[in-house]
């Protein structure tokens, strides 16, 4: 699978991560196409880490992988979105999401 | 509301829209410090293109707002969730979503 036309307009794509049962959004992460080559053929996710330059599987340290269900790019090419099974919580706080400061910058809900 | 520093790091971060009623992921786009401001002022999703090098207010010529319930950053303040209520549809394409080629990477759903 030619994967490079993800990767014309930036070495690096955001990817956000969904959980595939409840609809939470997890995370976003960034891939480079290494760490998506990497995520389709594992079937776990991988994302390339901007502060250490380097490759890194989710969940290595923690053992909170993610397993993927569906890998869907936006219109144009330049952003996926991730459905996963979610083993423990997403965040390195310990909160299931990373968006888990709901609405501190605005709240209208 | 001091908004820098979700910009430290970068001049523009990555924001997830997300249905507020139906917990789609609508799409995702860019914004630097002033569309942000411009969101939280007007309460309307305003982002900033990358390839316009200008900002553009969502919706301005097909119609179709995205009124913001809420705008949430995440555990290191790089990046936004922005639950909205969508106006029409959210992609150019007349999809709901931009992420509307469901699995199109990879689909083990």
């Amino acid at each position: 699978m030619d994967l490079s036309n993800y990767f014309t307009k930036s070495d690096l794509i955001p990817a956000i991560i969904q959980d595939e049962k409840t609809g939470e959004v997890l995370m976003l992460a960034y891939m480079n196409q290494e760490s998506l080559k990497k995520t389709i053929e594992t079937g776990y996710t991988w994302f390339y880490s901007r502060s250490r330059k380097s490759l890194w599987r989710k969940g290595e340290t923690s053992g909170n992988f993610q397993k993927v269900i569906r890998i869907t790019p936006d219109c144009d090419d330049d952003a996926l979105l991730i459905s996963v099974i979610q083993t423990g919580v997403a965040c390195h706080t310990g909160n299931m999401s990373c968006f888990y400061r709901k609405g501190k910058v605005m709240d209208n809900g």
